[in-house]
This record gives C-alpha cells, structure tokens and sequence, in this order.
C-alpha cells in the first residue's frame, strides 16, 4: 500500500519571513520590488514539486514601513506574473471579502485561473485592521461576526458566479456561428442582505473548476466558516498537542456541513532555520533576531495585541491586555500571542525575539533530517496534512528546503517525486468539481 | 529639424474586432481562452515597436454569448501576463471608477506598473451598462452626471495615493534599519462626497511616476473629463473633418485646466482591412460580413440604441429613436450610430454590415501603402496624435499591419524604428513625472 503524502505550501513574504530578513547578508533588499524575484521562486517551487505558493496581503500601510516592506505588490498580479514562468505549482493569493466586489473577484480569480491553466487558489480573509478600514470609508473596522456573515455570503455569491457556466457551455461552432450554448450560460439571481449580483460570469469554467478555498482564521466563528468552505486552512500552532487539538477540532466540525475530513487539508505553519548541524542553525537564527530592531517590533507587537506598547520596558513582562472581545482585528492572533506570553513567562523583548521570525508561527532550528522528521512526526500524529513553509529569509530559505528537506520528504514516501496532475485542486487531492469539457484545439 | 512622429496603439480583442472574426478560417476560435495567444500579440506589438497594447472591458455578458465572446480575462490580469513576455510595450487595461473603489484600483495598477517596470496605462470608464449595473448591486444605471462626478473623485483620490511616496522615500539601508524614510511616506486624508481614503499606497511609486491615464468618451461631459485628465484618448471618427473637428475641440479645452496642447494625445480608431491589392482587400472585408448574424447584430444594436430591435425589419432604415437624453449608458455611441444610420440613409442590414468590422470606428480596405497614405494624412492633417489600431482577425490582422504598414511609416519618418525608452508615459512622449530616485541594486 501506498503511504499518505503529505502536502507543501510556501508561503512567500519579500525576501523572507523575518522581520529584518532585508538586513541579512543573504538577502537582497532590492529585490522586495524585482518581479523577477518572485518569477524566481515560484520556479524553485516548481523544482521542488510543491503544491503550491501563497502571498498573505494586507489593504493598508504605515508607520511601520520605516523598518520592514509592506505588502507591496497586489497578489493576484503578482502571481499572474509567477503563473507565466511556470506550468504546475499552485498559485494562492490573499484577497479580501471586506473590501471588494464579488462581481470584480470572482472575475479575476477566473482570469488567474484561465491564465494558470487552473492553478488559482483564493485565500479568503475578512480584513480585520483599522488602517484597512480608513482605505475604504470606514473609520472603525465592522465587528467580527459582521465580517463573517458578509465573508459567507460573498464566497456563496463567488461560488455560484464560478459555476454560472456549465461544463459543456462553450461550443464555438464556426460554421452555424454559436460561440456558446445560451441556455447553458445563466443568472444566478442572488439577492442577500449585502449583495445583489445577476450574473452570470463573463468567463467559461476553468479547467479546475474554480479556484482552491484557502482560509486561516482559528477564531471559533474562523474555525466554522473554515469548515464550510475552505478546502485548505493555513494555521499557526507551536506545539504537538496544540497542533493535534485544532486538526481533531477542525475536522469534526465539517460533518456538520455534510462534508468529509479529507475534504479540507490543515497546513500548520513553520519557519525554518536550516543549516548542515543543529548548532549552525541556531546561530543563523540568532543572527537574524540579533538584527530585529525593538522599536518596529514594539510597534507590531501593539497592532497584534491591540495595546499600545510604546515605550514599555524591554525587560518586563506584558502590560494587562484588553479582554479579547474588545479585539478589532485578528483575534486568533491575539490569543495565540497572549498565550504565548502568559504561559512561558516571556518578557517583552524575548516575546519579540520569538515572535521575530513568524509573527507567532512556530519556528524550528536544526538540520533538514531533524525538520523532515518533525514534519513526518506532525503528519503521523495526527496534527497536520501538511506544512506551510515560511522561509526566515529567501531566496536562500527556501532553496536549503526544496534542495535538502524535500528529498527526504520523497526518500521516505512522504512527499510526491512527480506532480500527477496540472490542476492546484488535483495537487491537494481534492474532488474533482464539473468543469470545462470544451475541447479546445489550441 | 526631425518629423513629429506619430503614436500607434494595438486595441485587441479576442481573435479580432470583427463580430465574427472567430468564425473565419484566418482565425483559431480557442485561441480566445489562451494566454499564450494573447502573450503573442504582445511580443508581435512590441517587435513592430507600437507605443501600448490596449484591453476594453465590461463588466457583464448576456445573451450576446450565443454568437460572441465576451470579455472573458479581467484586463489588468491578462496584460500583467502580457507584461511577463514582454520589455517595451505599453499596456493598458481598461478599468471602472463606477464598480471598483479606489485604493484597491490604484493598487492594481501598481502592481502592473512595477511589474512591468513602468508600462502600465489605465483605461477610465465610468460603467454604463445596465447589465454591469445588474452585477453590484444595482437596478439601474447611475446617472450620466453622477458617473462623471464619481469618476472625477476616484481619479483624484488614485493620483494621491500614487504620490504618497517621496521620489525617495525608499531607503534600503541595511545598517540603520531604515527600510523607508516614513516621513516621506504620507497619508493623502482624502474625504470627498463619494471616498474617504486615508493612505499612504503600499507601494512606492512607480519607474514612471504613475500609470498613463487614457479615456474614450466623447459626450462634453466625456471631452472636459478628458481635457481634465487624460494623457491620451482613443476616439471614433469617421471622416477626416469629424476627426479634425473633435481634435480642435478636445484640444482647445486642455488650457481651461493648465495643460498644454502636447499633454494629451488624440489616437482615432481604425479597423484596417490589408491586402496586396485593394480589391483583394474589399473583398476580405466582405468575407468577413458575409460572416455576420443578423440575430447577434441587432442585439447589438438595439444595446447601442437603447432601443429593442428584434425582429425589426433588416431592409428598413432604423424606427425612431429615443432622444439621448434617455441613453443611459454610452452616449457618444449611440450620437455615432444615430448619426451614421441618419446622414448615410442607411438600412439596418447596411448599417450592421459597417458596424460589425468596429462597433462604429472607421473601417478602411486598401493596401498597407494606401493605409499609410490614410494615417499621414490624418496626423498631417491635424486629426490625430497616432492611431488607435483596430485589427478586424487576430493575430492575422496585427501581423500584416506590424510587417508591412510599421515599416511604411517608419521610412517616412513618421513612427520610431527603436523604442528610445523603456515606459509607456516616455513612449507617448508626456513630460517626466516624479518618480522613484531610490537606486537599486537589483
């Protein structure tokens, strides 16, 4: 019998995960604006046979582009411009239910997926910042559950304008002149409480379809919405037992929407210091958090746990922090950075040193054996059915990973040699939906 | 003293602008679903040294599908693809201040203009078709005025946000941690009656400033927005007079607004129609409305003419029609059609049959010799800054008029036989803007 593959997701971010990654001599700052950076690491994807690559986003900017890149580039095009110079790897970009149109996203994941030839995947989120807000005429964010019953009727409308086409829909018969069968081109007709939408689609099916659903969210309403509709889940779990609780947790909530426990994959997030010994690692993480700057940490750590930390003492333990119902934004990421704090007695500075490479995403130092063994221990314990890998710095990080974890990953039977299909839906060994049949001379 | 040269823009369309293009055998009708098609085209552009490749848009389809494409690839999407094959070409996608807000939209140009290191143009349309109403949310079309008015803000508030970054906000230094200089990093605070914008972009500016901002609409009201804001402005003339007169009017509004005269480029539409012999090219033109159904026609045209025409008599001139007043969505084309059915005493069959090549621009049938003639006597003649290329087939008609027409002009000294640099706003030969100093390494 054939023994269970897991799944890789990179998870890009300028020229790495870690906050001052730009400082690093095995980094190059200018390349944060060099689309051929990015052309560049999709392609090490592609040789490393991963599922997929994925940009988070965020609709707004600050005061903390002093010391690190904001989300510069908008990831649908960015990864329109990856999805040229590749043929296989998934392509998932972060784009918001808060602040669009269902019309206008559906079209464009449509267009990345046409372009892709069916590798577009849509990481859903709700966008929970204050600064977004102010980009779009609100002065405070709209309250979380607003968020998610807005997000829930958006990707219903998304969901329906995808399959407004039927598979066969396309005829392009040029001697009678029907480009399309009309009675299989439809309206969807919706009309919600927040969006009224007639469709149909500009856009035949795609080849997979419609794109991937991607969510992260681990909020206990994050978790529902994860369960009814996204077919990949990205999240941020720093131990086992941790990890194993959420995957139990997620995957018994689908039987309630009629779906199965493979039906949705669970990626846990980790940033990896890989070097030839264990030691070697360690100091190349230390380099990197001896470069972390407190004055932008201290301001990040304020906008995660929304408390303003400015001009708190490095040395001492977090102030009282607001109870989490007063919490605008991302609440899961609150929690898990309280947690953090409180149960490992952390004080600020060694907070910010830990929270440094990944934002709160678990972070691993050691050798690419010890990494493929702690993926291969997750994955067999029940914690995960594959990993987001968010490489500290890149190029560089995700080259030593592709290079060196990944053939162990494949030596031990864990990880694909060859993709098998063309499709991101196909690479996460989801079911196949209805999609174009059209067959198309070109 | 060097010869004034001329502009040419590459509209494209789908395998053609013929109505029935994908149904004649110069054409490949799959083609309409494949990058690789439209990536083609670009390189063809770009090898005949063409100023821009340009995208329409809408954001709807209908019943139309039965005997047509539809715009099926979300523009800024497909030309970032385009841009990925590509170094010199400009590329402009046509975009809506009605159904987009303005910091997502600002963003996505961006993105492009990055990514094609300063060859993105914006196409502005305000949106009014019912059927893209239908798709936001909306019952009816919004006012003429109204759209004008929104329109206005939106590209207020996306030209701010383009200039919240300092020429040389961009830092870089590895040492100091500085990664912007946040004081040159600034929020725009825009609150108008339609957008409340705070900023900054997250993003600096671009190699060329900002994107090119091009317009097509013709009414007075499409003319001042126009001389208010547009760098070009694709247009349909007919006669030599009707393009001499438009250009005197348009130009003569640009000093209401402090602009100079060589701040905005005219560019008329032609569908050309190339062959050896002009009776050659008569009568491929014919092919191709021998091709044309009726059914589809004048489903178009009663869209045009906000008129129901179905089951109209094909060999009676047009019923009367509702004054324009009541057009709610593109006034000057309606004033076009109307005009060309009334002053050419006109049956509907002749009308569709002159309408089909370019949905009312100019169609011209001659040889690639008598084309230049046509296009030298137009910029000679004060009608045009270049020419909005219109191929009826594609790649066909592109090919011929890259192989044989470019290199017409470019004898006469009318067009560039090299590209002189490397963004859209030096191609069309606009003044400098601020633009990024930062050096990179990259």
């Amino acid at each position: 019998m054939t023994r269970k593959q897991l799944h890789l997701n990179a998870f890009l971010m300028g020229v790495g995960h870690h906050e001052a990654a730009w400082r690093h001599p095995r980094t190059d700052a200018t390349r944060v604006l060099d689309v051929a950076h990015f052309q560049d690491l999709a392609r090490l994807a592609e040789r490393g046979k991963l599922d997929s690559v994925f940009f988070a986003d965020n609709l707004a900017t600050g005061p903390r582009v002093r010391n690190n890149a904001p989300a510069i580039f908008e990831p649908i095009t960015l990864l329109t411009a990856m999805a040229a110079v590749t043929s296989r790897v998934g392509l998932i970009a972060t784009a918001s239910t808060g602040y669009n149109e269902p019309f206008n996203l559906a079209r464009k994941f449509t267009s990345l997926d046409h372009i892709s030839g069916g590798r577009a995947g849509w990481n859903i989120v709700t966008s929970g910042g204050v600064d977004e807000a102010a980009n779009f005429g609100y002065d405070e964010v709209p309250d979380h559950a607003g968020r998610y019953d807005r997000a829930a009727e958006f990707v219903d409308v998304a969901t329906a304008l995808w399959s407004s086409w039927d598979e066969n829909a396309l005829v392009l018969d040029e001697e009678s002149g029907i480009f399309a069968d009309s009675d299989k081109v439809n309206t969807i007709d919706h009309r919600g409480p927040r969006f009224s939408v007639r469709g149909p689609l500009n856009s035949p099916r795609s080849v997979q379809g419609r794109p991937l659903l991607v969510q992260a969210g681990s909020s206990a309403s994050g978790k529902d919405f994860a369960a009814q509709y996204a077919e990949a889940v990205f999240t941020a779990q720093r131990t086992l037992t941790e990890g194993q609780d959420f995957y139990r947790d997620l995957k018994s909530r689908l039987r309630r929407f009629g779906r199965a426990p493979d039906d949705l994959k669970v990626l846990p997030g980790i940033v990896p210091y890989l070097a030839d010994t264990e030691a070697d690692a360690v100091g190349l993480e230390a380099e990197f958090t001896d470069l972390i700057s407190p004055e932008y940490s201290l301001r990040q750590l304020s906008w995660m746990l929304g408390t303003d930390l400015s001009g708190h003492s490095l040395d001492s333990p977090l102030p009282p922090l607001p109870p989490i119902e007063q919490i605008r934004g991302n609440k899961s990421r609150y929690q898990l950075v309280k947690n953090l704090a409180e149960t490992e007695e952390l004080t600020v500075r060694q907070l910010i040193g830990l929270l440094g490479g990944g934002r709160g995403h678990r972070t691993f130092a050691g050798t690419p054996e010890q990494l493929a063994d702690e993926l291969e221990l997750w994955f067999d314990g029940g914690a995960a059915d594959g990993f987001n890998i968010m490489p500290p710095y890149l190029p560089g990080g995700l080259d030593i990973f592709v290079d060196q974890v990944v053939p162990i990953l494949q030596q031990r039977g864990l990880f694909r040699t060859e993709y098998t299909g063309t499709t991101l839906r196909g690479h996460y060994g989801l079911p196949a939906l209805p999609s174009r049949t059209t067959s198309l001379k070109g």
